[in-house]
């Protein structure tokens, strides 16, 4: 198992505006849907990897500490299972002394069932080690689940979630894929306000959204600024090149079909974090916002 | 005209260790170059603007003074002809109290004469009223430069530069054009090497190099890692999306064929400034390069 790492008090504290709280949680929750915060790292050209399955380390040490802190502050962390498939990763939290109930609830998004999860996944490991919580994974209503992978999941503690697709790709922002991506398939397609409502029914008041690419990129789409609190984004000062796994949201024109900015974050602040940035702040109602 | 601009003595410190010394333009003199600054804005999609031509507030207020701090410290600022077109830029210090004796001198890369300079174009109406000096244009040795436009070049005190040409691309990262980019012209490289030489020959013992788009991707690559000394970026904490004019270098291997990151930064700084993040940084034969 991986060795378990240090956050400094006096940076968590740099972070707690950006976090949820009892007041905060609640207000969610009245909204039908967890406190969201969306968190990823990347490079300056804005990549969250090499390529997909390409291990590509980003943050250094104290930055990647920072996203081990933030876990422990939400009840799931999801991601979508591009990433599952690509990193195999473990999705806990290793900040040193956090202890099972303070683990988050890892959550998987994968609405055809394409996961490949196995016993030897890291996820199941580190859930069998008692490191971690065992994974859910929220599937398309009536979609072809893998009676083992139910099983396998099940045994471990974890369960399938079954929740309705959109139509035609929904209107909140699609899947993160553009239009005549061959990765996007419209009929797959759940609507974030639908996957963030079956959390809450889970009891998962607060959720750590975590990537990958599609994933980041239809919740920067403006449909769904609303359904995120706060955004926590890490850049290394590196960039990966024409290629790479990129975060940009599609591209938003005005009346006069003139582009405009598809996101803006207000409430700002800077962190730097070792030779990272760490950039907090909101997207949503805000004056700043296009 | 526009208002003049102010950058605080305290902010200005923090970038000295970043900016031309007597002993550092000494020792870029000795290789034969002015001592080079790389520095740009962008969204934390990694773009410079939302398309061509569509003028784009990336940077606040504080970042927008301090390019201009950056211009006063440097003989020259350089821009290629895809951003002397699309923005018609003034490229002088608007800092409050820099003299004509400290202003730098705007030089435009425009291999093949598509620069549409006019008696009304900024960079000349500024020219005039004494707040910033003339341009000079590089341009392909032996290549066709409107007779017309280097009279105007040269009535309000600039000139024509002319350099040869590297077939084939050159061998110091193209022109920031990747593969099968139709904007890309072999024929009309000029190796960056070649153009500081000769930017160096005209006296100019620094320059500040500030775009676009394909000027800064063929900075990035390796190929030129050498001929930068700084790197100063602005990022702004917006997404400009899809389709913008983006910074992304071209992808490089390692020897197995893997992507290995095209460029990393050592010596670290980052600065918020209002809203925006500035990093400074080195490329070149550091330790943390791939
Ligand atoms: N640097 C970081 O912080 C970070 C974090 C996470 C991931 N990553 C990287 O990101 C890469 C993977 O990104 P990716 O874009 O390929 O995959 P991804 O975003 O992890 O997963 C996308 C897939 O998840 C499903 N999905 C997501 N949202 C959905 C929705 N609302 N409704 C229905 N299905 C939904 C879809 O599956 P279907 O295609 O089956 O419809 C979609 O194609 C990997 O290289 C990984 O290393 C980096
Ligand atoms: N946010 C910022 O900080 C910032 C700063 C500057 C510009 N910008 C934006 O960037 C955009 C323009 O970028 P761009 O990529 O279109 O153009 P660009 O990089 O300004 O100019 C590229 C052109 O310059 C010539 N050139 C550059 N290097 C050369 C070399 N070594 N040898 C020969 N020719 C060379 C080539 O001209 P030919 O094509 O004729 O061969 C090349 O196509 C605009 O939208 C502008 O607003 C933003």
């Amino acid at each position: 198992m991986e060795k378990t790492l240090h956050f400094k008090d006096s940076d968590a504290s740099e972070l707690e505006p950006f976090l949820p709280t009892e007041t905060l949680l609640q207000a969610s929750a009245a909204q039908g849907r967890p406190f969201v915060t969306l968190t990823f790292a990347t490079s300056l050209d804005s990549s969250l990897s090499l390529a997909p399955g390409t291990r590509t380390r980003l943050s250094g040490p104290e930055s990647k500490a920072m996203t081990h802190h933030l876990r422990s502050r939400h009840d799931a962390i999801c991601i979508g299972v591009g990433t599952a498939v690509a990193d195999d990763p473990g999705l806990n939290c290793r900040i040193e002394g956090v202890g099972l109930d303070r683990q988050p609830r890892p959550v998987v998004i994968d609405p055809r069932g394409r996961w490949d999860l196995t016993a030897r996944s890291k996820v199941l490991e580190v859930a069998r080690a008692g490191l971690g919580l065992a994974p859910f994974m929220v599937t398309a209503h009536g979609g072809d689940v893998n009676p083992e992978l139910r099983t396998l999941l099940e045994e471990h503690g974890g369960k399938v979630i079954e929740v309705d697709t959109s139509p035609g790709g929904g209107g909140d922002g699609g899947d993160g894929g553009g239009p005549g991506d061959d990765g996007s398939h419209p009929g797959n397609h759940i609507r974030w306000g639908d996957i963030l409502a079956a959390l809450l029914r889970e009891g998962l008041r607060s959720v750590m959204i975590e990537g990958g690419g599609r994933v980041i990129n239809s919740l920067l789409a403006p449909a769904c600024h609303d359904l995120v609190d706060s955004v926590i984004v890490t850049i290394a000062p590196t960039w990966l090149g024409q290629g790479s796994v990129n975060v940009s949201p599609d591209r938003v024109h005005d009346e006069r079909g003139d582009p405009v900015p598809p996101a803006r974050l207000s409430s700002v602040s800077w962190h730097p974090f070792g030779e990272d940035a760490v950039l907090c702040g909101r997207l949503g109602h805000n004056p700043g916002n296009p």
